[in-house]
């Protein structure tokens, strides 16, 4: 662990797809000023994707509006602030000017096999001037050979940042290491990040070892908020990097007035359907729809579901 | 990660402290046959403290009685029976020899400025016919010369395993390997075990990293169930074993006909309180006291006691 290490906290983006994104401005800007006191680096607060290409009405931290973030965000100051796109649900001429613009960095999430249309966006976004990142999600579903080829394309652009991302909870602490050697030997140009999910209780763990091993953007969420198991937590991280820049007190501020009762009323962390979809290396899509339903709690059907050799695979669809 | 472990769960022992002990006989006998069936070497089944050096009255699972275990395990096969005993709290006439007893090894609970008494408690044992460990507490509140010195004494003994006790939470996988050197060093003739809690989410990790690096002895309680933030959990030990041995499915039953019940009743697991018992190297119980009160999510008071220079120092006197 170095003074070369950033804290990206994800609450209002990953904590989105818990709760529809039900975040008022109030507390996007109070959880700004806490990140900001906190010396967390940077904070995403949302998607910037287009109303036009997909469906649903989840509000403004979905589809995020530089008018309207500045109207929220009236402090920017050291914490920078983060966007994440998906392909195919952007729309280019969205994006403002960096100069023009509230936001900072953008990170185009992407799968093994769009890495190209990922490449491509991530670029226009740099001559736009911003700072990029590719986050390859579903790491644990791909190939090497795949994934070798993707990163030695991706180490030719002008990205900045290339992240691991473990969106099934199914990577240990034993295979950080393996992977960011990996990542390391095919983007010796690039900087690393780190983005977990908690699924085995490992996503500080993995974090901490991903930083062990030379990897800098360290992605987070106040008490773990994020979808389905959730996140690193940033009050963990924060403490855990003994580094003298980050305070932990206005993080606890934050869980204290507000984590506490959105927990209440939304379910995220560690439970036996989402550790089952970690330990067998699924997507949690289906755990959560057992969260939702009235067999909620019958883990044994669920574990012989998911292991029966009739099951059906699941197809890879959503984002990490 | 070796055939040589062996998993100890002391769901019953140190889940007792959670619940003063209100396990019914009939979940005591089904949690046997779960963890018989799951493939676990040793279940922890509670104190053998004696009621006559005790205060307070918490039924059998604190005070230990062979004629009432064999009554209630009928079925006694693969898994190993253990209890716990406390320094000045265990009346050695209580114990019968191995050959009469239900009891297969016997841990000695010990803070490092006591291990001439646990020795010798230990030995007893021994000479008895018993499987012995010694368990040293609080180690996180222990100067390295004063270890290093109970360490040598130990290994001249005939006990037959040392452990490493988290008692704080407060250990990262990144002292763990230094704490296993330091065992092995001053250890040679001895095989090792580790005990964690999970107040940094960090008890699996420390587990499997312990593992990593050659102790054998892994202890771990269903759904986490132990003091405060609890401890590794059971279920997700067996998974990521990746042992043959090992048959997560019998445990996913116990937790789902008993320990999501047996969780609504009593709280043990991650929160802030006790994440910063752990962040800050200090004991629980007084982030379980603060549970226990109207404060109980007044975190940020809660960190400004803790880390005023004002704060009254703890004691260390609860066991962990």
């Amino acid at each position: 662990m170095t003074a070369n290490n950033k804290i990206i906290d994800c609450t209002v983006r990953d904590g989105g797809l818990v709760n529809d994104w039900d975040f008022t401005p109030e507390f996007v800007a109070e959880l700004y000023t806490a990140l900001n006191t906190a010396g967390v680096e940077y904070m995403e607060v949302g998607y910037k994707n287009s109303p036009k290409l997909l469906k649903g009405n989840a509000g403004p931290w979905r589809f995020l509006d530089d008018n309207y973030l500045k109207s929220v965000i009236t402090n920017k100051d050291f914490t920078k602030l983060s966007a994440l796109v998906d392909i195919g649900r952007v729309d280019e001429d969205d994006i403002l000017p960096r100069a023009d613009s509230m936001l900072d960095l953008i990170r185009v999430a992407c799968y093994v096999s769009d890495v190209g249309k990922g490449i491509d966006l991530a670029k226009k976004f740099n001559a736009k001037g911003y700072e990029t990142s590719i986050n390859i999600m579903a790491l644990s579903h791909v190939l090497e050979k795949d994934l070798v080829e993707a990163l030695k394309e991706i180490n030719k652009s002008p990205i900045d940042v290339v992240y691991i991302v473990d969106s099934f909870g199914s990577i240990t602490p034993n295979n950080i290491g393996y992977l960011v050697s990996l990542f390391k030997e095919h983007l010796p140009e690039k900087t690393l990040g780190v983005h977990t999910h908690n699924n085995m209780q490992l996503a500080l763990a993995n974090t901490l070892e991903a930083a062990n091993h030379g990897v800098s953007f360290l992605d987070s969420s106040v008490y773990g908020m994020g979808r389905a198991a959730g996140n690193c937590h940033t009050e963990l991280l924060v403490a855990s990097l003994k580094d003298k820049r980050y305070e932990m007190r206005p993080i606890l501020d934050i869980i204290e007035r507000h984590m506490i009762k959105i927990r209440e009323n939304w379910e995220w962390g560690y439970n036996i359907p989402y550790a089952l979809a970690g330990i067998l290396n699924e997507h949690p899509r289906i755990a959560m729809a057992l969260r939702n339903s009235a067999d909620r709690d019958n883990y044994v059907d669920f574990y012989d579901k998911l292991t029966s050799p009739e099951s059906v695979p699941t197809a890879t669809g959503a984002k990490g």
